[in-house]
Order: C-alpha cells, then sequence, then structure tokens
C-alpha cells in the first residue's frame, strides 16, 4: 500500500471547472411578449427518467454499470421523429451521442455504459425527421401509384440538402442518388433507389438538426467503484481484540484477526472512531453517565488532550500501526471503514480553539447532544447555525481529507441527519471530484424522507429499517420501496441485523434460527449488508433490561473479551452464506429482486436474478424461529423467464439438496430447528438426456 | 350583448409584464468550487404538488375553486419545521401567505381559494423555528427538574430576539416576558409563563426567517371561468337549419333553434366552420373528390374569394346575423362556440397573398393536408417550419383575436395536433392574459401524450377516447386516468358519444339502448360533454359503408334536413338527464369520482360527490344493450361516507323509483329495454320516525 502525502482540505484549481448544477438551460415557460427562440422546433421531450427532483440530484451507478434513459419524445402530426440520447464525463465538453429506440406510446429508450469513477451528464435532443418521414409517406403512397414523379423530386430535395451537410465522399454519391431520382427513364429503378436501405443508411448519418428540440436539463450520475453497489461488512472494537481478557487491544490485535473476517468473506472491516477518548462526562459501563477512574468511555465520545478527530487514541497504537492495518487488510481484500462522527467531547481542542462553533447558553454552557430519546452527556454538538459556518465547514471536510490522504476510502458517517443537510452536499460532493472512489456510509436511522434526502445529498450507502422489518408483509413492501421505485436511483441499502446500538427484539427471543434467519434475509435481500460481528456470530443476545433494544454490557462503554472458536459460532453459516453472495451475481445487486406470494405468512419468498437471468436465486425464509411452517409457494414464473410447463432444478447451496420444480406452486417446509431458510440457486432444463447434468 | 370593437393583435405593453416562466431561481447542485449561498439554511423542500413538468407548465383551475398544496418539508435534527404556503395573482408583486399543517412523513399541506380569472403563482417556504423547539423542549425536560432556570434564561434570549422584529406595542410586551423569565423568585411562575399560549401566539407572529429555504420553483396556475370545468355541448351545422328540405340554412334559421337547445339544457351551441367555403377540389356527397356545380362542400374547407377566417360564407348570413345569433344566445343562457381550424382551401386569400406559409413541392403544387388515414384534398395545411414562421403566429392568432372581438368566448380547435406545439402555447397564453375569459377546446384525436401535450400548453378543455371507450374496464382504466391522476391537473375532459366525424359501432349496432347508455355515461363521467346534436337526437346510425365509423350522407359534404319532432327522439330524455347534471353539483366535477366493483361486468357502477358530500350521485349502466343484466354492486361505502351499518336511499332521477340500500353489497337488475341505466341520487338516513323524509 502506498500512503499517499496529506492532501491540502482546499482544492487546486483546475479548467475546465466541473458545472455541477443540474442544468444550465432549464426550460421556461414562454414569456407573453416574445416568440420562443426557435419556433420552427417541433418536438417535445419530456418525463426524461430517471430524474431525481427536476435533476437536482444526481443518480448513482457503480463502474462498468449500462444507465438506461427513457423519455417521451414526440411531434406534432404525423413526422417521423428521431431521439437521441447524450452522455459526457462531465470534465469533458463533448457529448457522447446514443440513438434512441422507440417503445409503444411515444416513450424512447436507450442506454450507455459508464467506464470511469466521478460523474457524467446526460440529456436527450429530438427532431423531426424529414427524409424518413418522406420515405414512410412515400412507400405508403406507391401502392396507389400517384404523384410518384413528385414526390421523387421531393426526395431528391432532401437528398441534396443532406449532401451539404455530408463529408465530401458521401456528398457526392448522394448527388448521384438525387440526380437519378430526378431524372431517368425507369420509373421502377427511381423509386427502388428511393426506398432503398443503401440510401438510408448514408442519409441517417446527415440529419437535418436545424430545429432540434433539447430537453434542456442536462441530468448528472455519480459513478462509484463496484463496491459500492456490492460490499460485505464486518465491524468490530479493536480495544476487545486483546488475546488476554480485561486488557485494552490494540490495532496490532486487530490485525491478527484479519485472516479469519477474511476467510469469513467480508470485504469491509468497519471501526468504531478510534480517536482519543474524552474525560469530562465520560460514560460508565451500560451509559452510567459517570465513569471509574478506569473505565475506557465511549469511542464517540471524541477529543482528549491527545488530540481530536485526527488523532489517535494512545492505547490502541500509533497511525503508524493503523495504516499497517489498512495495509494487511487491503492485501486480504479487506478495506477498512472509518466512523466519522462529527461531534466532540468537551476535552476536544476545537472546543478550546473554536467556541464560535458551539453554541452556548446564556450561562455559557453549552447543551449536550441529544438524539431522543437517547442523550449524549458527553459530547457536543457543532452548531450548524453559527456564522462562521464556512470555516467550520471547511475544517470539518478536512478530517475527511486528512484520512483519504492516509489512504482511507471508506467513510461510515455517524447520525449525519443531525448535521446541516448543505454541509454535506458540499463536502461530499467536492471530495469526490478529486476522490471518486472514497464511499461514505449514512448512518442515519431517522425519518424515511430525512434518509433519502442524505442519499441524494451524495452518501453512497445507508441504514436501512430492516434490522425492525420482520414479518413478510414488512420485508416485501419495504423493499419493494427500496429496489423498485425511485429510491433505487438515489438511495443504496446496506442492511445490518444488529449494530452495538442495537439489539432488535427477533434476535433476543427467536435464538440461533432467529440469527440465522436474520443472517440469510440480510445477505440476500441487500447486495451490501453488515454485522456488527463478535456479537452476532456468537448469538450475543441479552438486552440492557426487558423491553429495550440496547445490549447490556455493550462495548460501546467497556472492553468485551469474545470467544470466537465457541462451538455455537454461527462463523461456518456465514462464511457459507458469503461464498454463496461471491459466487452468484444476482446477489450482488439489488435491481431485480422480486416477491414470490407464500400462502402462509410466516414464510417470505423473493428471487434475485442478473439483468441477463445468466444467474438465478430463489430465497425462502421461515420467519417464524419456533415453528416448523409448511406453505403453498406461487412463483411469478414470466418474471424468472422460465416457461410455465418448463422443469426446473433448484439447489439449495447450504444443504446441497436438489429439488426438481414444476410449475409456479409448490410446496415448502422449513423446520427452524434444522434450518429456517432454502437459498436455492435455480437452474433451467436446457439439454437432452444423453447430457449427464441437465440443467445450467 | 355588447360588441367590443376589434382588438389589435399586439398586445399594449404593461407593467409589471407578468412573468410566465416557471421559476425565476430554479434550485441549482452545488458549485464545487464555492459554498451555497446560505449554509445556515436547514431546510429542505422538496416534492412539491402539484407540480407539472418541474413546473414547465400552470395546472389549471376555475374560479372559486380551492387549490390544495402539498410538499414534503423537513430540516436536519428535531427541530420544530414552519412550512408556509404563497401565492399571488402573477400580476402582483406581493405574495399571500398560508401556513401549512403536517401531514404524516414530513408532508405538509396547505390551501387557498383563486377568485380571479388569469394566472397565479404559488411556491413554498420552510424554516427552523428555534422559539417551538426551545419550548418543545423546555416542556419535555420539565419533568426531570434539571437546567430549568438556564432553559428560561435561553427562552428569554429568543423572546428578545423576536421583539426586535415585533411592532412596538407587540415588542414591548415580549420584553416585559422576557425579563420575568429571567427574573423572580417564583419559579413556577416563571415555568407557567414559558410555555404559555398567550407567549407563543405572539411569537409565532415574528418569527426568525433569517435561514428560511424557498422551494425555488414558483409554480403556475391558470384559473379559467366555471365554464372549463362544466359545460354542455350542442353541436350542429347552420346550413342545414332551413324550414324548408334542400334550401341552405342561415344564422336567422338557427336562432329559432335556440330555445329547443336551451330547454334540453345545454349551455354551449358549437358551429362548425362559418367561413366561405373554397371551390377547388371542394368535396362532393360523401366525400366524393369532386363536387357537383350545387354541393356546398365542406365547411372545413375553409376561405374563397368571399374571404378567409375571419369572413363569413355568404350563404350563412351576414357578420351582423351571426352577432345576433351570440346575441340571442347568450340570452337563453348558451354561449356560441367557433370551429377555428388552420388550414386553408386552395382559394383562400393566405395562399395567393402569403405563398412563403406553405411549403410548395418541386413542381410548384402543395401537398394537400392528411390525417391518417383521412385524405383532405380540399385542404392546404400551414407550414409550421417556414422561416416566415412568426408573422404567420401572428396572423393566426389574430383570427382568434378578430372573434373575440366580436364577443365569442368559445373555440373548439380542430386538430391542433397537427400544428406545431409552441405556437399552441405561445398564441393561447397571449389571448388569455388579455382575454382570461376565453376558453379552448382540443379536438385532438391523436396518442395521449400528444392529447396531454396540448391539455399542458394551454387547451382548456379537449376532446377524449371516451368515444371509443365501451366495456366497464375500459370505462374504469380512462377515466380513472383521467380523474385520479396528474392528468387531471392539465386536461380536463369533454365526453361526445359522437361526432359529425364519428359514428361509433356500438351506436351503430346497439339501437336505442346503446344511444341512452352513452348518454348517461358521457353526461355522468364528464362534467362536460357534447353530442353532435340532431344525428344524435334522432338516433342516426347508418354508415357510411360496414365497418366503417363515418356517418353516410354526412352533414359535412352535405345539406341535411332534420325532423326534430320525431317521436323516437331522445329529447325528452336529453333534458331529464340535463336537468340532472344542474341539479347535481357532484356532476358538475371529475374530481371525485369513484368506480364501484360489480360482479357482471357488464354492468360498470359509479359515483360522483361533492368535495363536501353534500351531493352524491351513483350511476349503474347496462353497457350490453341487448340483453337484461343482474349483478352485485360492491359499494366502497368508506369513499362514499356512508357507514357500513347505515341505510341510505337511492333516488332513480330518471325513472323516479325509491330504493332503500343497506351495506355495501346490493342487486341490481337492468334491462336495456327498458332503461338501460340507473342515475341515481344517493342520501343518507338522518332523521327521526317522526319526520315525513327520513333521508338528505
Amino acid at each position: 500500500m502506498t500512503v499517499p502525502g496529506t492532501t491540502s482540505p482546499r482544492m487546486p484549481a483546475r479548467a475546465p471547472s466541473p458545472d455541477l448544477s443540474p442544468t444550465s438551460a432549464h426550460p421556461r415557460a414562454l414569456d407573453a411578449e416574445s416568440f420562443p427562440p426557435n419556433g420552427q422546433a417541433r418536438v417535445l421531450i419530456e418525463n426524461v427518467r430517471p430524474e431525481i427532483d427536476a435533476g437536482r440530484y444526481p443518480i448513482k451507478r457503480v463502474l462498468g454499470d449500462r444507465v438506461g434513459i427513457q423519455a417521451d419524445v414526440f411531434a406534432d402530426g404525423h413526422d417521423v421523429v428521431v431521439a437521441m440520447l447524450r452522455y459526457r464525463r462531465e470534465t469533458e465538453s463533448e457529448w457522447v451521442e446514443v440513438p434512441m429506440h422507440p417503445l409503444p406510446n411515444d416513450r424512447w429508450e436507450g442506454e450507455f455504459k459508464v467506464v470511469e469513477l466521478g460523474r457524467y451528464r446526460y440529456t436527450v435532443l429530438g427532431w423531426v425527421d424529414h427524409f424518413r418521414s418522406w420515405r414512410r409517406d412515400f412507400e405508403r403512397r406507391l401502392p396507389a401509384g400517384v404523384d410518384i414523379p413528385v414526390n421523387l423530386l421531393v426526395g431528391a430535395e432532401l437528398i441534396e440538402q443532406a449532401a451539404a451537410r455530408a463529408t465530401a465522399e458521401d456528398a457526392a454519391r448522394l448527388r448521384a442518388w438525387a440526380d437519378k431520382l430526378r431524372q431517368g427513364t425507369d420509373l421502377d429503378a427511381r423509386v427502388h433507389l428511393a426506398i432503398s436501405e443503401e440510401l438510408l443508411q448514408v442519409m441517417v448519418r446527415y440529419p437535418d438538426r436545424q430545429h432540434v428540440t433539447h430537453y434542456g436539463r442536462e441530468l448528472a450520475i455519480v459513478v462509484d467503484p463496484p463496491r459500492a453497489r456490492f460490499s460485505t461488512w464486518y465491524e468490530l472494537f479493536p480495544r476487545s481484540c486483546a488475546a488476554i481478557p480485561g486488557q485494552h487491544g490494540t490495532f496490532k490485535d486487530c490485525e491478527k484477526q484479519l485472516p479469519r473476517i477474511a476467510e469469513m468473506g467480508f470485504d469491509v472491516l468497519y471501526l468504531p472512531p478510534i480517536h482519543p477518548i474524552g474525560r469530562s462526562f465520560r460514560k460508565g459501563k451500560n451509559n452510567n453517565p459517570t465513569a471509574g477512574p478506569t473505565e475506557p468511555g465511549s469511542p464517540w465520545g471524541i477529543g482528549a488532550v491527545e488530540g481530536g478527530h485526527k488523532a489517535i487514541h494512545p492505547q490502541l497504537g500509533t497511525l503508524e500501526d493503523f495504516l499497517h492495518l489498512i495495509q494487511r487488510a487491503r492485501e486480504l481484500g479487506i478495506e477498512v471503514a472509518m466512523d466519522i462522527a462529527l461531534q466532540c467531547s468537551p476535552d476536544h481542542p476545537y472546543v478550546r480553539d473554536h467556541p464560535e462553533w458551539f453554541r452556548r447558553r446564556p450561562d455559557g454552557t453549552i447543551q449536550y447532544a441529544e438524539n431522543p430519546p437517547k442523550k449524549y452527556q458527553d459530547i457536543y454538538p457543532f452548531d450548524f447555525e453559527t456564522d462562521h459556518w464556512a470555516p467550520m465547514w471547511e475544517e470539518l471536510r478536512s478530517i475527511f481529507l486528512f484520512w483519504i490522504g492516509k489512504g482511507v476510502k471508506l467513510f461510515r458517517v455517524d447520525n449525519p441527519h443531525t448535521k446541516a443537510f448543505a454541509f454535506w452536499e458540499w463536502a461530499i460532493t467536492t471530495i469526490k471530484r478529486d476522490h471518486p472512489e472514497v464511499l461514505f456510509l449514512s448512518e442515519a436511522f431517522t425519518r424515511p424522507k430525512v434518509m433519502y434526502a442524505l442519499g441524494k445529498l451524495g452518501f453512497s450507502q445507508s441504514y436501512t429499517y430492516f434490522t425492525w422489518r420482520n414479518t413478510s408483509w414488512e420485508l416485501e413492501r419495504y423493499f419493494t420501496e427500496l429496489t423498485q421505485t425511485e429510491v433505487r436511483e438515489i438511495f443504496r441499502p446496506n442492511l445490518w441485523p444488529n449494530t452495538p446500538d442495537i439489539l432488535p427484539e427477533y434476535l433476543q427471543h427467536g435464538g440461533r434460527a432467529a440469527f440465522i434467519a436474520r443472517l440469510i434475509l440480510a445477505a440476500t435481500l441487500g447486495a451490501s449488508y453488515g454485522m456488527y460481528g463478535p456479537a452476532f456470530e456468537l448469538g450475543e443476545r441479552q438486552p440492557l433490561a426487558p423491553g429495550k433494544e440496547e445490549y447490556i454490557n455493550s462495548e460501546k462503554y467497556e472492553i468485551r473479551h469474545w470467544n470466537l472458536d465457541h462451538p455455537d459460532s454461527l462463523q461456518e453459516i456465514i462464511t457459507l452464506v458469503n461464498q454463496c453472495r461471491k459466487s452468484n451475481p444476482a446477489l450482488q445487486s439489488d435491481e431485480h429482486l422480486v416477491f414470490h406470494p407464500v400462502d402462509n405468512p410466516e414464510l417470505v419468498c423473493f428471487s434475485k436474478q442478473t439483468a441477463d437471468r445468466s444467474n438465478t436465486i430463489l430465497v425462502v425464509v421461515n420467519l417464524d424461529p419456533h415453528h416448523v411452517h409448511t406453505g403453498w409457494v406461487h412463483l411469478k414464473l414470466d418474471q424468472l423467464g422460465i416457461h410455465g410447463g418448463e422443469q426446473y432444478q433448484l439447489h439449495d447451496v447450504i444443504s446441497h439438496e436438489f429439488y426438481l420444480w414444476h410449475g409456479a406452486r409448490n410446496l415448502v417446509r422449513l423446520d427452524p430447528h434444522i434450518f429456517p431458510a432454502h437459498l436455492f440457486q435455480v437452474r433451467r432444463y436446457v439439454r437432452t438426456e444423453r447430457d449427464f447434468d441437465y440443467f445450467f
């Protein structure tokens, strides 16, 4: 790993400066006094999709994605219309054009591939194609045989006009054809030429774009690395990694766990904040407002005499140790994600150096942070309404740039919804301009509109309500919203069955089967998912108190020692599930998620498929961790590309059982005490009896 | 009637010039180099509805309508947000503000009433309310009793700041209250004041709007006269109104029919073009490409030596006769609608005076107009791609202005979809600026996107596909799209069971029951409907040829003589139906149309209701004109505001039968040979046994 030097928080000037505005020419309704700029432009372009909030926000894609764009493009009357999709990298001024093809009802579709990180722009153009209109009408009129000579003259005129726009070589050919259309005694030959494919193919290269209509808005795309779409996260506290119980773990201890985490199939290791922890109002065990002298405090109580967000908590090791951890992880295919929590312990240097960034009450005190019903007595919030917001923004952004300079590419941002929206848009947009490979995970557990807004403003991934969605109705409704509506353009779900903050009720009471069910759901409903690892692997399920969803003896407030070799560990199952995710591209995207009805609501059934249908995964989960459930599954065969009469094979990648199914309706029985889920690869019957393996 | 003088086609200058642009400040994504203009503005405003194509087009309302606006308005964190709706007449610069009230999920709603014709604008603002946030948190913290004195100081500071924005009187009160909060030994009294309603009521008058967020787009409304929403059209050819068969009818003859038309309950009399008819390529009987010397030709072959679109066909009478007809009609509550067809017979003065407005072929000829599969050999289209489009637009608009100057307020525009979109937007917008009472009916029978675009561009009403929607599935699907989606904001349906161009198959084969069924459907599904009168009243049903949907011996090409007193005339039923429309406000709007399931697809059932539910109409139609059908209707009682257990009364306004229904499920039997429909007034049970009439 190379560790580049610290990047200056102020961007160097560059030309051309990328224009991040949604559009330079928003279409305007007519001014009553004046004519429109081009009254001869006859095409209307409407309803371009995807388009987020009239182009105010970009859509999200990853490297190599095909971007499909649709639009309504039509003209008055009955002339033939051409619709053209245009795209470019935002830093380039030249457009690439892709012809769109017509769908029913004046809808057009085109697509292109994004092959570089960073921002792209796209828009749509349209115009009336006089040659094709003429050609179509000419063909229609041929059987009646009227006016053929004059119509040939009209065609010749259009060809002549195209010649004026053509290369010298094509112009010569076109002029020769125009001449042939105009004269000659062999009318049949002239007609034949007029409607010939050869002529058409040259003509379409030189369209008359005099009266072209521009959609007006140039819509943006943010292209991220593939990890933005498909990632498998493991969270642990380095301070709990010591070999000897009770000792404060270090980055070096943490490094020793990397091979195990890599073998389980994780590709992101997410660490809670690694900065010095404040002493004032430090939290004790189980969120006690006062800590004993040896208690370590919460890693989110950031900042002490040792430094703030750019420093490292001394007990974890040195900056070099941290960089070594990053390097070692990367060698194992794991990226380290840092937790950035923009808040300060009362001991943070910012509190002393920048009192203007905190809101003081009339008695000189600062109100501690709250995220109702949670109280953070050890934390001061920044005042995003301060008149000194601009220098504060610069400094807060510089925290990310500092760590990016050290080689960090992933940030999990703590409670971004309690910081100003405008800050995030500015910070993420400007950081990604120079570092398009950097990703931001939003840890916003808040109202849906706010969560989606953070996605629009720039966060690459987000935590979701998955943590609390347990019934088949809840899962279908929520994941249909996330994956089958416009939400999918701006919000990439990252599914967590647990976090250090959240031990859901379902896990508290459902035993091992509940953990397995939630693992399978997270890993298959979400192309990205993560777990608060040790606690999940070991089935940790005791809450702080009955009715609470916090862990007792939470690692947030104390050092824990985990017996990761415990025989009940879920490590083996996690490994199998993650292997399945790696070997099945269908699970690496949320785009083609389909829920299939089951006549027993305790069973949920859904499928994922690659766009080319070469890989199909079918999942059935028994959501009741206590009882055996049986149900008839009704597969939507048309959506899977399976013909009604066809036999198809299901291979359970966990149990290695094979099933032959036929038709839409099939029976499933799941005993949670054996295993609460089927994770099927679906293979269609494609070979003859002479082959050994009939399915692919 | 007063006949104002001709209005100049060029609008007089006025100040302030109305700004018809959708927005003066489209929100822009961040420029990478610079900070946003106000980094302290914490509110986001999204998803304002209604909003058509990002504000590119206005929504439509009529005088007196309440306009309900919704938006997502939210801030980061947990502070209290205020959302404010703003509106103004477009010609005024001062906004009127209406506080919005919160709905679930960060959605807000507000409404206002439009009380003047012309254009309005609306937009949304939002800001964080620090006083209300403080007050809420203070109340929440009270039970714990911590930090009360310092929190009172914080409140006092906010009150002091509001005082600086207040009137002198309120400022004095606020300052006195701030002082009380700060000091005094009676803590309870200070707390009581802090959370008092009295203080809050003064504080909300002086919000801190320093960091307000503007939605950015100012969206437009076109406010039309009520007739735009509710109108009943009757079409006839004045030339067929002569008392003596074979004679060419006149405006004077037409005038004699006005009392009969008024008695039937029509409020619009629509006349096909009344201009001089060309001689060249004049059409003969039944669309014969050649006419005999005495044949009258098609009124749509406009223009002859006698003049063009501003002249009157001499055989119909004089301009004075026409103006007299308008005046007499208005006295009877009928508005005369003119047909404007922007096309020319080869004899039109425009063809001679403005050859540059027509596209000539290389042999000097002009291609006649087509609207596939129809051919109009007697008509030249204007070339909307001419380089001389601007003066042509001015002249074409001047046709409307000429007739507006004569007192005409309604125009039925022939085939607007074969003229340039941009022309219509410019012409209608500029005409309505000075004549907001003028309405335009779009006769566009074409693809759905084009029909809706014409509505967006300015047409007040439009013909629809009703003419061909016959089954219950078709009717429910189409009218749900028209009335329950965004379409209703920009497209006002006008339903026609027939036109001189269209004799639908259903009418050809269904006998009298078919005519009655289509009449009831048109008159109740559409707040606006019309009929090509004499042919409909008399059940004219013979097509040009089997499989064609044109009339034989169509009035388009010849003079007809109608025996309007025929005993089979539908006049009496039409009168009853129109009376029902007039006396039931539920039928005067399409907003609250609900379809109710019936277990027999040959029966269609739907209801209309006023917004306040004081008037409810329930319609059941047997769509099979040949057989008796029986079916169970399942009323959506919740949508009708009827409680499940309640008894309710149905009064058939045609048969005057009364029914008592109970619950959602009720049986209907309709014999088309008696009457194919029920047209029920629904009355809920509200009185006691002591009253005579239990329902209202």
